[in-house]
């Protein structure tokens, strides 16, 4: 069970008019916009060069697999939580795992893996050793009480 | 592996510019939208009651679950095939498969898991008899050479 | 006053349920989208090159203005066509007029101004004489009942 | 010619991944969207009540015309500032400004019009009071130096 404890960092983000649909909740495909701004916001944290803005490298990160569990749902103005962590690094993936709190409701689970690699050579290429050790420090201290 | 022949259903969809990112392909999160798209055609195709034109009789799908897996990437402008079906109907859950082709090309595949939902009481309930039906013939033919 | 007859271009498209807004309405900003799916489709009938695809030759076209006007309120899942004629062609600009339908309701007025721009130099640039003349022939003959 | 001192509210606003396309800019509809949202916080600044959640009084606000001009163009990640004022306030109308900023560089002019209505009569209904009074008030004073 995702717990807020699970995570070290959270984005904060308000429900917009127009990403709610006529069941008066989140349009099911919206999550996946919301995981991809707050991974964004994480990279910009963890201090690592920004993977996409490295095309000059010819190197990027790519979503190879998406995974989401709707426990709840969001409302129009709803303020919500998103805690994101990198849960595993292989050679040339990473696993970022995804939870969306609102207030103590926990909403929504999500995982994503990554896969880096060379958009010339169309194959994975490994993670640097830079992103490695980074994620390993931000990941491995948990705060006491979030 | 997913093969053109375990659809009886496809939806043709071309990808608009807005869906496509810097990266030249369509971002990650708009294959829920397209997977929606499809199922709403997947169900007019059945001739069933709207699932969602029901607000009436208060009973509504909600997606419980949604995993992607990305093979490939569409580009602007593609011309996509979008094949669906019904995997597996639970008391009050459907399964329903969908993999995305671009020509022979097949570049992802998706399960959406719905539950049925009664939306004053926010519980689930059961599939109306008269879907079991129908989506067992509707998927239990397999045509020849698609 | 818009009408049908002023148009010998259509494009048709069926509103998606992430396009509705909880006022049940095809959310504001989406009829934007909608303009940029039929202007794609309408420069495709035109036969010309596509100015977006033109990426090697430093010159696209950019949106300058844009208007809409809301006569009336699309829904789900109906069936609109959207008009698209090139109105006027300045020496770098090109002023294209949209109105969308459902059945005879006349429910959009809308107007964008693209201007073709050398990208390097961030100046605008004439538009080709063969654009100029098949836009001119394209928009010449008016069918006698569309 | 719009400027900052035009303004006595501001909602900021980065750009998103998803928002961006192919030619590296915010798609020209997007900006719709940040309109809407701007409105939204503008409207909360001003403490009425919510023109959308008055569902229940059957009235509520729908946009009767936009219009957007682009000067400029924003990119991923750019921190924006939105500024917001109630320009003019008919019967039943509310004309609303609406200009971009990326530090002191000025991208993009908006206007919204929006009709207050009443939902089952399908007309026009007066702005309410309140809204007239509180809107003159924050939009008497200006700020020194924003």
């Amino acid at each position: 069970m995702t717990q807020k404890t699970d995570f070290n960092f959270f984005h904060p983000l308000r429900v917009r008019w127009a990403e709610v649909d006529m069941q008066r909740v989140v349009f099911n495909g919206n999550y996946l916009l919301y995981f991809d701004v707050a991974f964004t916001e994480y990279w910009r944290a963890t201090g690592l060069r920004d993977p996409l803005g490295q095309q000059k490298s010819g190197k990027e990160l790519f979503v190879r697999k998406a995974q989401i569990e709707y426990h709840g749902s969001a409302g129009f103005d709803d303020e919500l939580n998103i805690g994101v962590r990198c849960a595993k690094l292989g050679r040339s993936s990473m696993t970022i795992n995804i939870a969306i709190f609102r207030g103590d409701d926990h909403l929504i689970d999500g995982e994503l893996i990554y896969v880096y690699a060379d958009t010339q050579a169309k194959k994975s290429t490994p993670i640097p050793d830079a992103w490695r050790e980074r994620l390993a420090q931000v990941e491995r201290v948990k705060p006491e009480g979030v």
